[in-house]
């Protein structure tokens, strides 16, 4: 790739990125639907259908590897960042509402995706990919919520610091370890093909690796905060923070599971200094998620062929699809809320929720397609679904009055 | 180039970097210079010949492409922050000694290295290269200083705010326009071959976009200070230079310039709002210079073939061309300085400073080395020459007494 298509990719997807991220605040949806949106409107199923040239003109197949390497670079330092915003000690302490809305909530649209998959399998499965593997990635994807999304979605519309906001967060930080956990299972499962030692095996992996990063890696990684203290976030911590990332996404990938998982982990592991953690994730964020993020949306826009859901019978089982999902994760979220005593409406509320998939669904989605696990329709079904149910959020809890009018500001980008 | 690929030689790179920045920091230099040592280290001069399978491990041949291309976005955005950081208002209203110690300091050891160039090009001119372009590149090779490092230097020596520092720091600031500009010339000579018609064109396309941005694109960019004002650096405004600073390196490399000339001269339009200023390099650097430009040191240590030079006659030449850069630069500021009336151990001082030719050298050689102008060895004598200049500023001004002793301190990267 010459300078000159780097300059050219990069400054057209930012670009359009950061218009349609604007546009998107304007109509009250977080920024972050605009540049998946974006992504979408670059690839095949816009852009290269009524302007082929210009879509050569920006895409040419040879850039493509390194726009691809410059994505999973900004994805690794992406759930870096998630992991560094979620706080295990507040899941650890939460009251029985939490566990049991997160745990149902994961597990009815889990159910779910693994009943839908014995529909789907035939006809969207991988090739060569076996049921197992399918069945266990449908329901991962079906049990996605975003943490990130639910985070900035809560924050502007200033429900973080209400009771649904607080048990919404929580919530929300359970499903990500949870469905980081499963996506790591599901890695494993679908690498070593129905050698289900080799599946053992990196399952022990993953323990050990899960405890060794909770329990030493994180006590070392206190020391940290006492370095942060005296010395501030100089570029001497800030790279080690850096490197703690990629030597741990680097040991995951060796273990046969996801390199992103490592990532994710990483940030786990570090000590929850407020003050160190909001500086660290805007150091990351200014040029990372800025620069690179819309790389990956514009990738994920080029693998979604809505030019591929051809005939109704593709159509219905997209809307199944969302359907489920939307079910799936509103009765879970809801009634176990319920249960725990909250009122119906904050219950329901609840349950919109915890319906956010987005950026955290494509990754998962992209992950399933680079392993071979679903075929390219069903990947284009998947990401519409992951539009719908994060995009019906905002808009919804509008209507049920939670919220009041979409806040329109200069804000950071809503990933 | 594979996720892993990816994580092992972004992490070895930023590894190795880290450690040799903070040694040099120990014993008085700045550390950017063990930065660009740990990309020559890493480079087949020492890892390669010694270590040949961990090299290979590091740097398989599929995987340098994609390195390139995120160093080349490194790189832009390292020359964008360079050009934000040049006042023109600044260098407008100095007073004589700076127009003269500049213009000197510019064009003594560019004449010397046209004279050098005579007994250079038959051994070590780039094939079918004219001796117009090899003459003036050498030249410009010479005649750089290294405007980041030399800001660096200064801050950490605690001189920025003396006399002599602003004298220093105004000069190289002329310097580096004046190096970006023949830069700009001399890739406009080198692509066109002998077709002095094109270069008559290219030269002309460049004084027309050199008025352009400094004047309406300056003009239109104080809007950004307004917005600033209002609204702080928000992801908006953020990506609004971003976007900016891309477009200007674009049409750069379209007008048969270089995209890094565009990429300072976006920098120099952007107003010189001093918080903007500082907070927009902070969110570039913070990334960029700590993930990306070590990549850019890295790859120029894979191309600085130590070996190559095997011989007596080789290491004669990379002694004369030592010589003559320092001989040049230090005569001509020096002596230009001692005319206005400067103190004679200041304007030894001031030649010594000048003398920094660091990363930006650098940058110039490997512009040089792709655009065929000069040979493999050659591109290695420069850049010992670029790292004997850097290196002898600091123990040399201490020797002098302008300094004290080298400060030691967790600081930010000395780019």
């Amino acid at each position: 790739m010459t300078t000159e298509q780097l300059i050219i990719a990069v400054g057209v997807i930012l670009l359009v990125a950061r218009v349609f991220g604007w546009l998107f605040r304007h109509i009250g949806q977080p920024p972050v639907m605009g540049e998946i949106t974006a992504g979408i409107i670059l690839g095949p199923s816009f852009l290269g259908r009524f302007f082929p040239s210009a879509f050569v003109w920006i895409f040419p197949p040879s850039s493509l590897p390194t726009l691809n390497s410059l994505s999973q670079l900004g994805l690794l330092l992406f759930l870096f960042t998630v992991g560094l915003q979620v706080d295990l000690r507040h899941i650890f302490k939460q009251r029985a509402a939490v566990i049991l809305v997160s745990n149902v909530s994961i597990l009815l649209p889990l159910g779910l995706g693994l009943g839908l998959a014995k529909f789907l399998y035939p006809e969207y499965g991988g090739p060569n990919m076996a049921f197992s593997a399918f069945s266990l990635f449908m329901g991962t994807a079906m049990s996605i919520t975003a943490f990130p999304v639910l985070a900035r979605i809560l924050k502007e519309c200033n429900l973080l610091e209400t009771e649904l906001g607080a048990l919404a967060i929580s919530c929300a930080a359970i499903d990500d370890v949870s469905a980081w956990l499963l996506l790591a299972v599901l890695t494993a499962v679908a690498r070593s093909s129905h050698d289900w030692g080799h599946v053992a095996e990196i399952l022990f992996g993953l323990a050990i690796f899960v405890a060794v990063m909770l329990v030493p890696v994180r006590r070392a990684a206190g020391y940290f905060a006492g370095f942060y203290q005296k010395y501030g976030l100089g570029m001497g911590l800030f790279s080690a923070l850096i490197l703690m990332m990629l030597a741990s996404a680097w040991t995951t990938e060796k273990l046969g599971l996801h390199a992103l998982f490592g990532a994710f982990m990483a940030g786990l592991a570090v000590p929850k200094n407020p003050k160190l953690i909001s500086e660290a994730v805007e150091k990351i964020e200014s040029l990372a998620l800025a620069l690179l993020l819309p790389l990956f949306f514009a990738l994920t826009g080029l693998r979604t062929r809505i030019d591929l859901l051809a005939g109704e019978r593709a159509w219905i089982y997209t809307a199944a699809i969302i359907a489920v999902a939307i079910v799936g994760k509103f009765a879970g979220a809801t009634l176990a809320s319920r249960a725990t005593g909250t009122p119906w409406k904050d219950s329901a509320a609840l349950g919109v929720l915890m319906n956010t998939r987005g950026l955290v669904e494509l990754v998962v989605l992209n992950v399933g397609l680079e392993l071979g696990i679903l075929s390219p329709q069903l990947f284009t079904m998947m990401v519409i679904m992951a539009l719908v149910t994060t995009f019906m959020a905002a808009p919804v809890l509008r209507k049920m009055k939670i919220t009041a009018q979409p806040p329109v500001q200069e804000a950071a980008s809503g990933t």
